[in-house]
């Protein structure tokens, strides 16, 4: 099962963290593993893996955010994605349950019109990365902007990201289990 | 893209066209697509691909139910069983839309407590397949159900289904145009 | 980490067995397993997954035999067939912790110039199977062979399964991360 | 089928052979190789692909080793891993022949409770890589070390090297063989 | 390599041919193969498995005809249409060696506005089977057709057969070292 | 489908332009997709990806040429290969179509003995890569060479690489179309 963890440290997100075995070389988690950390979100162009972003020149930026990354080996880009936008459902879940009504559009989330989130997905030798923050305070964001303690008035980041991680981990294990239970189909 | 067709006629869902190819040979559709349509659902213990279904005994039955059923070819069924999440939460947020509050259980849809959906998917030589079905009629459901026209009070099940296609289309297309849009990451 | 269970009553073996989700539906265990029995070997040319043998005119008989079924999901069939010799190299090691001295030649274990085993690896539309019997008591086999009990007096067959059944699941789990503990290579 | 090469002069061993395409240039091999050569082996922490090491600050030193290069393409890393565990297994069954007795644990081979080997498979973009080192003299060594001279006695490494080299070639050669010559299997 | 056979017996294309082991079975040539033989060929709707023949109704005869049947192991079926048209191609270069001007439309070979040729690729649970067809004689066919001999004048089949699979296997063999010759790139 | 662009201004192909997300960064074509430009072409060796060409010491060099490149998302690079060759044989097809005799040699085309293109194919983390040039110009070619222009006498290149674009689009496309419709076939 993927391994989660929650940092208590800060760390300011500048998209270098977005690498391989950064988990792995950090906090000595070894394999698929997911972890969440607070701190100042500041990623410049250069650092910048969406390409899109870079043709539009839309660097990321956040005063206060919410980090996931995890990295999954033996995963082609395309899953990844898929990968990806399950989690964007799971946080989307996880805010309901908080009582938050809460739209998805791809891999971005909103509330009342204001963007929440960033995200990306990418790919290296022998994984898949995925980044997904959420803001926790709104003020100073680049785009009209929603924070989890800002706007949403959630206090406690710590479980609302474990809650998310913990979901997230059992979801992956039920898929790959549910390939498993199956028999196959001819014509 | 996915080509998405809405079939007006009536078909009883007895597991047999979750089949390879049914799709092509019935409505001469060539490729990944997505079809849907209403009509009596009765799946014999003998024809369920869920075999965890089998060993608990628990065959599917709803008297009308809104059955989506997709062919996409290519493509493992890890990630086919990712690709049945992506359409579970569309279903979900296509439900949001008409104002309702839904919850997610795997690749389940819960509606007050009560079951809304059935769900799999499975793997062809050449292909993954996913059955999704919604009861349009609670009644005679072996466990408590919800249905989109007997609890909810939806009455065109046709734009219902047309737009939850027409979504999970656009966002599988997405998610493969976001697998060629970010450099890979290196250590 | 794959499952695995040692299966008191006895089974015979008549080839039908290595078929997917006979461990699922026969023990109630998901996903990767690795089960192991004891009872008669006796699998007629029709029951054969080995065309060589078939095309040898060679069935396969044992009057008593140690039998272990794997079943894998999501492996291609050349990994499949690292991943059975890989379980031969462990029968061997484990044959040698009780002081024996065994050569390996492909999938095939000798002692003393008669053969102890047999093997296969064969794919279903999901996943791998492997079947790999020891001979318990070698008379009656169809050429010069050992068993574990008849020739090598090992008495505790359940034990000795066991071993080999842990170390391969152990060892299976340690090649997937060690798979996730290295950088890549550049030029 | 693996080709195979012992190279008679000597090269000190750091890291930066495990390369993508090394064998080719220096030696012009086109595609799946296996080459061995004699020397000093020094990897600093900057120059290892185990990250495991890095962490653990475990660099590599053997005062002259016998190691083994095999660059394999169209494999995927745990495959690759699959394939290096093969080899240490042939390396194993060859010391066999010589008449002694080792123990494998995972990737490293073991004589009378002291390490012979070490060993490593990483990716590149389009291949898998092994290294796998044995000590010829163990003197010097950072961990309790055998040798292939100093305590086993053995004088002609190339002849060793090459039996191991060709056992491994035609392995891998059967095993894709064993790939084509079974039935799938249904349910 | 591929293995190349010319089958000197003749034998009547029926369709069921093209399955998993059939060469291996008849022929005893294990791995992957190529074998070319003349016969009539008459294949039924019901032996057919290009399903958009069977939805346009249009069985496939040739009085007397050249196939190839051959069987790759390891590939994916889109790689599997790809070496289709591979074949295709080196069959046109081959007439073309003949002094016959021909013309390439996917998998149909075309002379003079008339259709020399039928070809299927498919994908068994271990491999890909390609069938590819020439007309010999084009009397009787259900289409406006060529024939090597009635149309082309060619009389040596056998050696036009033999320089094809030749081609083809040296082909294949090129294609795969090609893979292996190259360094990746980054960004 | 893959996207085609003609691209009106000259560029000076040196290598460097076979890189990941070349033709997304500066003609803002995200996906799949093939273009084609004019230019002198000249890459050194140390920008070469074939290192066979590499070993061999031979840059390319043209006075001017006409460039194909196309990047094409989840394809291994065997299969990347066999995409190159089909787009040789289409580029030798249009030249019949335009009256001339055009010989094929693996990934070089060659008119009258002389040598017409270049072509490699390779692999990034997340795609293929191939660049195929034809020569416009022959003067100053390092070996014996024929030109479009200079040799063959077509003045319109635009409207002869659109084509070649727009056959090959159309071809990839009908290959996927061909993997999604037959049945998979069973022993």
């Amino acid at each position: 099962m993927i391994k989660t963890k929650y940092i208590d440290n800060e760390i300011k997100y500048i998209g270098s963290q977005l690498s391989p075995h950064w988990i792995y070389k950090n906090f000595n988690i070894m394999g698929d593993a997911i972890v969440a950390f607070c701190g100042e979100c500041d990623v410049k162009l250069s650092e910048m893996v969406d390409i899109e972003d870079v043709i539009n020149n839309e660097p990321i930026y956040s005063k206060y955010m919410l980090s996931f990354i995890t990295e999954q080996f033996n995963v082609g880009l395309t899953e990844g994605v898929l990968r990806q936008r399950l989690l964007i459902s799971i946080i989307k879940e996880n805010l309901e349950k908080y009582g938050f009504k809460i739209t998805r559009n791809g891999d971005d989330l909103i509330v009342d019109g204001k963007k929440l989130s960033v995200s990306i997905a990418t790919k290296s030798i022998t994984s898949i990365l995925i980044h997904t923050g959420l803001n926790i305070l709104s003020e100073g964001a680049p785009v009209k902007a929603s924070g989890l303690k800002s706007e949403l008035g959630i206090e406690d980041i710590k479980t609302f990201a474990t809650e998310i991680m913990q979901a997230y981990a059992e979801e992956i294990q039920d898929i790959k289990l549910a390939a498993t239970k199956v028999r196959g189909v001819y014509e």
